[in-house]
């Protein structure tokens, strides 16, 4: 790859490397500092040293300019809290906000905490008011203040508008950055307007049609002044039947919109029909990216983004709350088992085998959730279908109860040569998995219609079904018929 | 929104308003069938019956006209399966190939096998080289060779050499439509061109400038066109510093600098730097949903995507490689407790308490290995921060070994009156906490060094060691400090 390999500098497909020459760089200023350190008797030493260590760092400032933003972000994130301080002291406060934008919520937020104020004033500074509404929830309220004091009305406005609205709404992700024509115009004269810009905003693959009171009359793709005559009128190229988002619609909504349809941009328009922004294919990207990361990270048990080298003590407060809630189904779940105390004194194989009845019905269960959970967040799952799933999901439950409860029945037979407690085992199993099919099904079913997200908690809500009933189960299945 | 509703037929933000009237019409379809059926005796009914029948399955059409295939293809996944075949064979030849793009993997599959031969060599036949490419691999070998023979043999060279590309490469993901220019031109000449033709390949942003041996010199974005005056050399136009993938790329990477720097297209080059194809927003953002919905299916003991409505037999195998997983480790894991039968007959509460110990420890496990799956997605994770990451983690878990361990232990001496047990449970806790820390950062590294992805199967052996190892802690302290 000779020739491309030349055309990329600035831009790498893999950011890797940036990376590993900067942790280089970091790894010699560092060992540098602590020859330093030790030689501290010695000033003759200081001086030759303390220029070396200087050279690295302003081979690090050289690397640093030359890298996009979010190259750098991705930099700051792989690195731990103090080195991350000292490659931020190295760059220019010009690229501080850029970066700021790319870098994750929890990596903002340790930023924006060791920053001193009158440097976070300074980098905010440089950002314009669509980049700041990204960042407003994350800076101190007094800092941003006296940042909005430094735009002017207009952007204020702005900054106001979108900050009302909730994160999830089309009008929070919105840019202010629209370029509009009227309908009686025609290409040339477009032509004309475009070549007195400097440039057009990033993703600008439409303008938009207005009337005189800004109200959207359709779109005009760029791809049109170009494929078209100079003098055709505009109105033959208008499209009207083009996606537009109003700005209280839903982001998740809007974000399949923009995969169904493969969009790059379109218009926001407020309730009376009024042309206020734009919505652009990198917004929707990251909000994808963002939504589907929260709900792998919620899924593990943790409550929101966490900053892989956050302090011992963040971290550990991230995890509470969900470990909290496991420890009290948990409890709840073994008083089952204390229930039947004076069954496992006389039969202690019991004890041996009831986490596996309670495991395999909570894996058997997640899995119906799982599938449950997207398909509500697709919006696929209806009143017209919903008892369709039921049975269905009932239908692997039995199917799976049957053959998977003969295996552990069987396997349970053999370990203890009983054939009694084999059976109970397998009619243990098979009724915990029922169980786990119907639950997988109604709990999340039952968190969306109670307006609550079923992505968070379902998991929690059906392990603790399976594991207290499936102890239930299986020691209330022995005490009747081996005891 | 008067204005703006009127504006948008074709397109929708809320395609559950299709859905449902489509929903609608089956039901009275549906109806309609039930009656004529009750009434099969009486001949003078069935004719009007007929009727209403078939004006449902006309209505039906016209509205399936009116939808986009990508609305089209949700609604067909939203339904169950006698449904999906009665609206497929509603819908028009030519839409049905840009349905079975939109569809998911599962739902494709399950058209596919029901649908007759001939018809599904018709609808392939609508289709270009590039959206072949997607559908190769779930249509059967001997239709695909039938659909091959009617393109040209410049479309049947394409396909062959995507399909060599693993899934996971960009060559896999890549189009033909790319359109290229030389440097020697002015922007006036390429708008000439332009002019000359009908359209752009959808998620045109930039044409790519190539040299007579079409080797790849830079590109030229569409808005320089546009903002440029057309007597402008192109040479000073082209961008020689963007981003350019190769067709061996890792998809993951592409995917990650389309996001990072923001792109709608980008070029691929071959290894010698020659211009193959094109790679385009529509197609990164269909692959990062896919792989983030994977992600989410694997996490659940999902082997991959599931058809919400797909025969019960499918569906329970689709289940079935992760439930086996973890029935072995499930047994494994009991017998851990099997060791330890004689303890537990003669202290029946450790029976009662065991489960906590193993199911805390695998929940905070599972917190760290999803931290540590997501930094090595990211490429986050490096050998320079891994034992701080390391450090970190069992410091977590310390903290929380220490505050979980005395609750429940305080909790164990409340319900049975019992010091020493308390202090075993404890002490058990504190131990598994640190074990789940260390093995929740070693399982995800190892797979990864061993070129295994380590969202697949990071869980489940961490819970096999968290259950079997909190298991034998717990036991093995009660028994020598409790007997």
């Amino acid at each position: 790859m000779t020739d491309s390999a030349t055309l990329s500098r600035k831009f790498s497909s893999k950011v890797e490397d940036h990376l590993r020459q900067i942790a280089k760089l970091l790894e010699k200023h560092r060992l540098v500092e602590i020859m330093v350190n030790r030689d501290r008797a010695s000033p003759r030493h200081d001086l030759i040293e303390s220029l070396v260590h200087r050279q690295h760092l302003v081979e690090l400032q050289l690397k640093l300019r030359s890298l996009h933003p979010a190259d750098i972000a991705f930099i700051l994130e792989a690195l731990p809290l103090d080195d991350r301080l000292l490659v931020w002291r190295q760059m220019q406060d010009a690229q501080g906000g850029g970066v700021l934008l790319e870098v994750s919520d929890a990596v903002r937020d340790s930023l924006i905490e060791i920053l001193e104020r009158p440097a976070l004033v300074r980098v905010l500074g440089q950002l314009d008011a669509d980049d700041l509404t990204e960042l407003a929830e994350a800076v101190p309220e007094d800092v941003l203040t006296e940042v909005l004091q430094s735009l002017n009305a207009r952007d204020r406005d702005w900054l106001q508008t979108t900050m009302a609205h909730a994160e999830d709404q089309v009008g929070h992700l919105m840019s202010q950055d629209v370029l509009t024509v009227r309908e009686n115009q025609r290409v040339e004269q477009v032509l004309w307007l475009l070549r007195g810009r400097n440039d057009l905003p990033p993703n600008t693959d439409s303008l938009f049609v207005v009337d005189a009171r800004h109200l959207l009359k359709g779109i005009l793709p760029l791809r049109a002044l170009l494929l078209n005559d100079p003098q055709t009128p505009l109105v033959e190229l208008v499209l009207t039947d083009s996606v537009v988002f109003n700005a209280t619609d839903n982001a998740d909504d809007a974000a399949r919109a923009f995969e169904r349809y493969d969009l790059v941009s379109a218009p926001v328009v407020n309730e009376r029909g009024r042309l206020v922004g734009r919505l652009t294919v990198d917004e929707v990207m990251d909000y994808i990216r963002a939504e589907s990361e929260a709900d792998v990270l919620n899924m593990a048990g943790l409550r929101g983004d966490e900053d892989l080298f956050a302090p011992i003590w963040d971290s550990a407060r991230n995890r509470w709350l969900w470990l909290s809630i496991n420890l009290c189904t948990a409890f709840i779940a073994s008083r089952a088992i204390g229930l039947f105390e004076a069954t496992i004194t006389q039969i202690v194989a019991l004890a041996t085998l009831m986490p596996i009845v309670a495991g395999i019905g909570g894996n058997s269960g997640n899995q119906t959730t799982a599938l449950v959970v997207r398909g509500l967040a697709l919006g696929e799952i209806t009143p017209a279908n919903t008892w369709h799933l039921v049975f269905k999901e009932l239908g692997v439950g039995l199917l799976n109860g049957v053959a998977w409860g003969a295996t552990v029945g069987l396997f349970a037979y053999l370990l203890y040569w009983n054939l009694p407690l084999g059976g109970v085992m397998a009619a243990a199993m098979l009724l915990n998995l029922l169980l786990a099919a119907a639950m997988g099904v109604a709990i999340p079913l039952i968190l969306h219609h109670l307006g609550r997200d079923p992505a968070l908690g379902s998991s929690v809500l059906l392990t603790f079904i399976t594991d207290g009933m499936g102890f239930f189960i299986f020691l209330g299945l022995a005490t009747v018929f081996l005891l």
